[in-house]
């Protein structure tokens, strides 16, 4: 894109209602604008990295078998009657009534729809198992909306659900959504742990929280060094092999990982004081298994092989993708803005015309946004160079080509990484091949 | 995808509460579900083709430099106040109260949040010419919802915003969003035809709307046969340059073409009568053109090269997403089913497995799918032929792999085109090479 004729209206002060750095920074680089307390716009930039994570989400669910689906935003409170959740979920439920006074209901997820869809279109043993993924907006009336999209009330979540015919299948689905979501962040370019948690409203037997490290974390966590370098590739863990998604969930689980909340200091204390690593964490996602606590309530049953009815057993798998966005920008910046993990960033280059006007200098730019297309943004501003590269940093691309009329001449640019500030003049043609990698 | 471990729940009863065909075949298909009137769930199959729509409409919108953003669903109706649309706009806008009473609603469309997001966004004529979309779910509360998800509450849309200076660019806007337009839907494989439109409640000068040929359509049209052959080629318009834009208008409006709300008998009898068509039609996007409207009564203005202030000069531009799903079916389907066009079908392919557990036909199958991946559904079911051959005709897959004991004995395949009925023998690799096109 031409930055001059884009909508990434990036602003030079820290703007007052933000009090965490995504926040600030988000707004600063004009990735979002809130709407209203807790609701935001994704203008072009934000957006890109918003479909960038769903992307990333989508292709390893697809690899271990999750097939994508798509439920509407608004429900019938008769559905959540069925589970008994419409009178326990509370002031966070933003309640709605239609122009026949019907009760209805913006989802804050969807265990009561997909069991419903579930109940209508499955009646025999043999459609199981099945795992179902959405990536749809959910709503959360919070009291008191904050950090921006890290607290906020209109969200967007990737929330699965699991259908097993007996405890063994389920708890398989489990460990393989576990070893997905291990894959999911490592694609990201974020550090994830799983600790064990409480399952909270959703309920059930046995749950996981994702945390990603990120200094100004919400919460403290503890946990082994191994996490650093834990090997998660295909030839180590198949999701075909039962005994590599056992021995996968074996080896998370043994490894010391807690929240402040759950930490237990005499298990930390017989860990070797060289491998402990304490740090602040942001919760990113979370797994649930629940058994047959919908399925029974909502009377969804499949026909056995001997003919008699089986409750299916459920779990539940989500990952705050618009959370996500803050999230991975709390644990990657530096004083001057943003710096994107290759895998999400809005562009993957920006290229800095620092003499707009000048036929050379202008050709060369040509060149490059000519060679990089739409993974480029071109700032073509007749802005002052020290205005490209505040922009450039805040916004914080992988890489920043510099071009001016000194280099120009000679057909050379400057290269710089954002992550590491490192420099070096190069050839147009050695700068492109560099960047697409 | 294999089958048997896909929600795709078909359905051999003609479902009681559909009163058209595409209803009835999105059901029996396995496409949809209702969740309450006029709502509803995307299973796997019919969110593939709802995303091959929406990625069509972002390829083509991005040639033609729109820039993709989204808004939230819920909004404030304080900004609908702004506009003097808060209390005009009847019970179809569904209307919401937050846990602390402030008043918000489900947007219907988004003319309102966008002009508040570039007032506050964008301050120099500098920052303009300016187009923007999104495609996102609306909500509009109608009375009787009905034709499933032809007039749906829930719905999904592209709706794109422009904004610019002066007349003249306002309207080289609006002929480029025509091109764009025109190319969509001939990208997904139906035939529209732009007539001239009442602007209705966004108000304004100018507008067209789009309709696609079915012979079950919601309205009569009347049109000039030359829209049968127009070149939309990009050698013959370009959206770069004006005279192209101006001479695609002048030609689209030059030809005739009205429904039957607008027919002008008079005009239509001086048509040579070999040039008219009748037909049935059904509306499936609108582009407006409405001036300073909202940026007058919202406060939105730049300041222009004199240091005056100027309004700056808007239009939208719809497509209904999840409505063309339904309008595509209505265009094209036979007794037996949906025939999908090649570039919004689920699967390009389906493999039928005529005698699963024969280790011949199971091996040559397997091959199949691992040629064509994602691109295919192997029917691996432990069903019938009859069943197989019946539910990919009505599930509508372009191709059909039709593969058998005795065929798979020699390595050879039966390939049937969907749209035609052709059937041929083929070795495998033949039908790949084919079917890959």
């Amino acid at each position: 894109m031409r930055l001059s004729r884009s909508l990434i209206p990036t602003i030079k002060e820290t703007p007052a209602e933000a009090q965490i750095v995504s926040h600030r920074l988000m707004l600063r680089a004009g990735l979002i604008r809130q709407q209203s307390s807790g609701i935001y716009a994704w203008l072009p930039a934000g957006l890109r990295v918003l479909h960038n994570i769903a992307n990333i989400v989508r292709a390893e669910q697809t690899r271990a078998g999750a097939q994508e689906i798509l439920m509407p935003t608004i429900q019938s409170a008769d559905l959540w009657r069925e589970s008994g959740r419409y009178d326990a979920y509370g002031p966070e439920m933003l309640r709605i009534r239609d122009r026949h006074d019907r009760e209805m209901l913006y989802g804050p997820t969807n265990e009561e729809m997909l069991t419903a869809i579930m109940r209508d279109s499955v009646q025999s043993y043999r459609d199981l198992p099945q795992m179902l993924y959405q990536i749809q907006w959910k709503f959360r009336d919070e009291v008191r909306p904050r950090f921006g999209v890290l607290r906020g009330r209109e969200f967007y979540m990737k929330d699965g659900y699991s259908f097993d015919l007996d405890y063994a299948s389920a708890v398989s689905s489990y460990r393989r959504m576990m070893l997905s979501y291990m894959r999911i962040f490592r694609d990201m370019g974020v550090r994830a742990i799983p600790m064990r948690a409480d399952t909270g409203p959703i309920g059930g037997d046995l749950s996981h929280e994702f945390h990603i490290l990120a200094p100004t974390g919400e919460s403290g966590v503890f946990y082994d060094k191994a996490f650093e370098t834990i090997d998660l590739g295909n030839d180590t863990y198949s999701y075909e092999n039962q005994a590599d998604l056992d021995a996968f969930f074996d080896h998370m689980t043994s490894l010391y990982a807690a929240t402040d909340e759950k930490h237990d200091t005499v298990a930390w204390s017989n860990i070797p004081e060289a491998d402990r690593r304490e740090g602040r964490g942001i919760e990113i996602g979370q797994i649930f298994y629940f058994g047959t606590k919908y399925s029974e309530k909502m009377g969804f049953a499949v026909v056995g092989p001997d003919g008699a009815k089986i409750h299916p057993e459920m779990g539940s798998y989500g990952i705050g993708v618009s959370r996500l966005t803050g999230a991975i920008i709390e644990a990657s910046h530096d004083d001057a803005g943003i710096i994107w993990p290759d895998a999400v960033a809005p562009f993957h280059a920006a290229i800095l015309n620092l003499r707009q006007g000048d036929a050379t200098t202008d050709a060369l730019c040509e060149q490059a946004y000519a060679g990089l297309g739409d993974a480029a943004l071109y700032d073509d501003r007749p802005a002052r160079a020290g205005e490209k590269f505040a922009d450039a940093d805040l916004m914080g691309h992988p890489w920043q080509i510099i071009i001016g009329p000194r280099g120009a001449a000679n057909g050379m640019v400057e290269l710089k990484r954002r992550r590491t500030g490192e420099r070096a003049e190069l050839s147009l043609e050695d700068t492109l091949a560099k960047v697409r990698g």
